[in-house]
């Protein structure tokens, strides 16, 4: 019997037709349908893929092991997590062995800051995997802007808002074009990095990018509360004829 | 009458089965297609679409204009440039006028380093003008090593090869992840950057990403030449459980 593969798909950022052809070839036809959530929620991925599942789909959500209780920085959560990801794990390649397909559905580009990465890595070498890429979160974003991010030779760099607020701030000094991910609960961090670099007047936050909410606001009129899938953005002002 | 749309839809790093199934819906749907291209060659956003368009398709190429014999930064390389955007604006201005969608091919994502964005920001407030964000020719090249760009609180920076060689280097040095973009004759002046860096071992050049020509070697193994097609890659090696 033949292993079957499993397939890491790039969903894009949030509308059902941002799929790539690839992408909605391999969601449309998926027996079997894996997908990361947090316990008690739809998952972001799920849903973007909701109405192209067959009505014979077979869904494995893989529920995150709920972390509140221990600080990221304690070894445990690490642990806790290495075991989810290898026990997800063993459940693909049990499937993969007895010769089924697998797509993981996967919010964005799957290579881009993504959970499957931790999947993608254990499997390879015991069962075939494919990657397909997708629309990332933030050309959704700069899309929503309906601004262009990067222009001649642009330096463009890609924080996290979970780095400390000095590296922020350095870093939003010294770059032409920004784009800030997991943001969520680092907001007035971020905030306060930003108007340190003095670039608050510049800086647009990006809720929920191609999603039916979409949301674009400048930081400066920003509330203090922003969704996990919000981005920050800093439009480059390069070169240009 | 009303007036036309002009589209600017991203058609992704290579594969015809990379667009998204909204860029795929006006590609083939289209009966006036533009696109950019350098005299006396077809364009790679003309190609990748080649199998999409409309037997009755009536096609604008826009072609460069020969900027060769005038030195990059002399005042007239930039009044040529943007005299052609100007003109092609009108092209197109006057066909949506006349009530004719347009759409325009572009390669990878339209706000992300692209041609696109000098039409957009001429027609905008003149006539309706819609952006389809695309797959990156990043997010092809980090798909084609098979390796994940960035994990955990990696910072990724995008440079252009067109920048001087101690900015690179300075900025090649103080990066997790790297992608550079435009290399072409800038290959000689990059390896210096990243050798100078310490990063030699690290990188990979990765040729015509999705495309049927695409080609990954490392740099340390890299010829002299590179295509105009052709990105650098330092992978991240952040926070993995
Ligand atoms: C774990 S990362 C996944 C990134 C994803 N793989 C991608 O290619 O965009 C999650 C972060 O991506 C960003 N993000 C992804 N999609 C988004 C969207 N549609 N709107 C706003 N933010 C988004 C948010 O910053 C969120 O915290
Ligand atoms: C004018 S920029 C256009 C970028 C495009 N809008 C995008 O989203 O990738 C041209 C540069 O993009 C890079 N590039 C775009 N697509 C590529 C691909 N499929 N393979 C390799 N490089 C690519 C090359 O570095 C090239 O010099």
């Amino acid at each position: 019997m033949t292993c079957g593969t499993v397939h890491g798909v790039g969903l894009g950022p949030g509308a059902v037709d941002l799929l790539s052809v690839r992408a909605d070839r391999l969601v449309r036809s998926a027996r079997h349908v894996a997908y990361f959530r947090k316990a008690g929620r739809p998952g972001q991925a799920r849903r973007i893929a909701d109405e192209l599942l067959r009505p014979d789909v077979i869904e494995i959500p893989l529920e995150y092991p709920v972390t509140t209780e221990i600080p990221f920085d304690d070894p445990r959560y690490k642990a806790c997590l290495a075991e989810f990801y290898a026990q997800s794990t063993e459940r693909l390649l049990a499937l993969a062995r007895e010769g089924e397909d697998i797509v993981v559905l996967c919010e964005g580009d799957p290579f881009f800051y993504g959970s499957f990465m931790h999947l993608h890595s254990r499997l390879t070498g015991h069962v075939p995997v494919e990657v397909v890429p997708g629309i990332t979160g933030m050309s959704g974003a700069w899309n929503a802007t309906d601004v262009p991010i990067t222009w001649g030779d642009d330096v463009l760099t890609v924080l996290t808002a979970t780095l400390p607020e000095a590296d922020l701030e350095r870093r939003i000094r010294d770059t032409d074009a920004l784009v800030v991910m997991k943001i969520g609960r680092n907001l007035a961090k971020l905030r306060r990095a930003v108007a340190a670099a003095g670039r608050e007047q510049d800086a647009w936050l990006v809720e929920h990018a191609a999603m039916p909410d979409q949301r674009v606001t400048r930081l400066a009129e920003a509330e203090n509360v922003t969704p996990y899938f919000s981005i920050l953005l800093i439009h480059g002002q390069g070169r240009r004829p």
